[in-house]
């Protein structure tokens, strides 16, 4: 089967008025949640650290970094502005397979808007068949793939290279081209968890999928087979998958439909356990000095990749579902307060940390979990969350992305700025030019805090 | 066992002059021998068309392309570079492993030489050690790893990076850093055999592994296990490997002693053939139509790698062992002109291309060949190679290099530029400053040819 082909066929000949308005508010759900990502990641210190290292050698001033004052080249832009978007592990989830799909795939176009100028319309379009190809090529490796490299990574950098290479008008030859170049640059090894290279990794699927895509336009060439042939990438990074599942039911839905945002700041595998915590600690008035032990049952996923046993840093911790679990029950909430490095190290949090234990249960889905909470008086407390707050079954709503919009922004934005961004995101399909928002997301003062 | 911080450890320790003289030669002619072949593939269409779709993005012009006119970054010097030095396919082989130890090493290496300034013995010290680091990895992953993905894209980039991090001065845990930087950017499909992408594949490994070590030498954090974890390079690339491989004898004996250098410009697994039909052409005088059917026996691996049937242009010949038996019978010779489009599409070439056949068999080692021809006259001509020229027990002499050197540099420098850059390659030890051999190798008028 001509799969590679079929995909680039596809990409290169969709028409926007064929998608439903339901798949387009999707997608403008996505582009406020990875902008809001960026402007909250934007000052962290994995991005003014790669700045710093990035900065000697970076291109003309073509675009610009979000939520700061900076510009870069469109390559390292897609970098940069990739890297911001997921260093706090707030960006978006396909829960079926822990891709994270805007990251690669925003970030490429957005640095692209500026030097190329494209509308809105374009833009949503490529947003979204850039997720549909990084997604269908997830849901056909993710089974054997996922627990040993960043699926992101990896699949993603084939979702960036379809966006990227859809607004600079690819061919079919070209667009499979580009998957090659793509697929050939993808990487990412779990190992990184709690690093700042985990926000390269995923930033690099953004940059290395627009490379593929320019070079592509020059037709620098590549195998046009490199989904299907046998040293290709789904057979060599996960040796008997399903190939058809490429491309099963292609057009008839949208992958973007299953996209998934985190109401908490931290690998979205804790997050039942998380909303658990939250419940029980508002329904009893809980302090944390009251908390004897904590006992999760969760799905093996959870402990495979947030097993972390006792964090040292902010980054570590958005791996350890028992932080998480510890400062759900002290704060009240998981924000990015709850993941820094004070929050970390705080004492209550610790000795609260120190008394959860989780049990992995092959019956639990990926979004649930039960918590048992035993109290220094003897008292047991349990709690059962049949869907996490976020999942595909109880998605957060247009408000709640706001208001997440709004938390993450006043770090780089003003209110007004942040208002004025969030409100060209939400009407991104009306703007001439695309470039308004990369524009509007640059306007940055010093931040406001 | 802390695998990447002895490794690290050992580079950033070792000291010059406790390297032997052989040693210390033979990195000499992986340089000269890396020189020639960037120059002779700076004119290829696959780097003019990378430039072509980089120059917009590029920065500084820091460093010089090797036998082109054009500066770049020293990130995408180290690409383009990388790609001129591997695209002919006729750079140097650790043959344990197939892997191309200069590509990475010294492409990242004399990118940053005018930016950074060192000397060359400090140049040569850190490319002994960048090889020492890839083949290390690569005899513990090999055996697994090596064909689905380019060894040189994955523990190549490992290289590249120690390389780079010694020359930048990085400390133990910069230095474990940036192996870890490096190692979540391995990358490479074999698929893409035959394509421009192959070539793509080796100049991002210099690349990759460069901006691992400018990240490390600013405190971007990575990984410091890279190598011994569950999820790092070793377990996912190649799971059940002997990690013990990375640091045994470590400091005893070095790997570059192994290197080797092809005399012929294509696939390495192909070269015992080539030779054991130039032996027959010259020994009996064959010419092309006098050939009645060929027959191949080979070591496994150069089907596998080899094995491409009927080639359409000069980049898939190169991996076809049919074709390099047919214009050996009919050139006498496996040059670049040998594998240029028009000798594929020669009808005698194709002629005798068609009557090659091949069989594999596992008593066979992979330096050694056995053709048997049959003439159309009836008859029946044999010929054994036990150890192809350019292997390690029958290496090519320097004079040879030298040759080939020149052979390779007269499309883009004249016969004097040719001499000095050669010069200054075999003086390396005694330059204060190593960029005077990327100046030399830069002074292109247009190519003299």
């Amino acid at each position: 089967m001509d799969l590679t082909r079929a995909l680039a066929t596809f990409v290169v000949q969709s028409r926007f008025d064929a998608i439903a308005s339901s798949i387009r508010h999707e997608a403008k759900r996505s582009l406020v949640n990875w902008t809001g990502c960026a402007l909250g990641g934007a000052h962290h210190e994995a991005i003014s650290t790669a700045l710093k290292a990035l900065a000697p050698f970076a291109g003309p001033q073509q675009a610009q970094i979000i939520g700061r004052r900076e510009r870069l080249d469109c390559l390292n832009a897609a970098l940069v502005n990739g890297m911001s978007a997921h260093v706090l592990d707030f960006d978006d989830t396909h829960l079926r397979t822990l891709l994270h799909p805007s990251v690669p795939v925003a970030s490429s176009l957005l640095a692209l808007a500026e030097r190329r100028g494209f509308s809105g319309a374009d833009f949503l379009h490529a947003l979204i068949l850039g997720v549909e190809v990084e997604c269908r090529v997830a849901n056909a490796i993710y089974a054997a793939h996922n627990v040993s490299g960043y699926i992101t990574g990896t699949a993603g950098t084939l979702g960036a290279a379809a966006a990227a290479g859809r607004v600079l008008g690819l061919d079919v030859q070209q667009m499979a081209w580009s998957f090659g170049i793509a697929a050939t640059q993808s990487a990412g090894l779990r190992e990184m968890a709690g690093t700042m290279c985990k926000s390269f990794v995923h930033g690099r699927a953004a940059q290395n999928g627009m490379l593929a895509a320019l070079l592509a336009s020059r037709n620098f060439t590549s195998s046009p087979r490199v989904l299907e042939a046998p040293r290709g990438l789904i057979e060599v990074l996960a040796p008997g998958s399903d190939h058809e599942a490429v491309i099963a039911g292609l057009g008839e839905h949208y992958e973007i439909a299953l996209n998934t945002y985190k109401p908490h700041a931290c690998g979205v595998v804790c997050h039942p356990v998380i909303d658990a915590c939250i419940e029980l600690r508002r329904r009893h008035g809980l302090a944390a000095e009251q908390i004897g032990n904590v006992a999760l049952r969760v799905h093996p996923l959870a402990l495979k990749l947030t097993g972390i046993r006792s964090p040292r840093t902010g980054l570590e911790s958005k791996w350890s579902i028992y932080h998480s679990a510890a400062v759900a029950l002290c704060d009240g909430v998981a924000g990015e307060t709850q993941y820094a490095d004070a929050r970390v190290q705080d004492r209550a949090v610790s000795r609260v940390r120190e008394r959860v234990s989780a049990e992995a249960d092959d019956a639990i889905r990926d979004d649930e979990a039960y918590v048992i909470i035993t109290l220094a008086d003897g008292r047991r407390l349990e709690a059962h969350v049949a869907h996490a707050l976020g999942s595909v079954d109880h998605p957060m709503s247009d408000r709640q992305l706001d208001e997440k919009f709004h938390a993450l922004g006043r770090g780089a934005l003003n209110r007004e700025q942040c208002e004025r961004l969030l409100h060209a995101c939400w009407a991104v399909e009306t703007l001439t030019d695309v470039a308004d928002i990369a524009c509007l997301a640059g306007m940055s003062q010093q931040p406001s805090i």
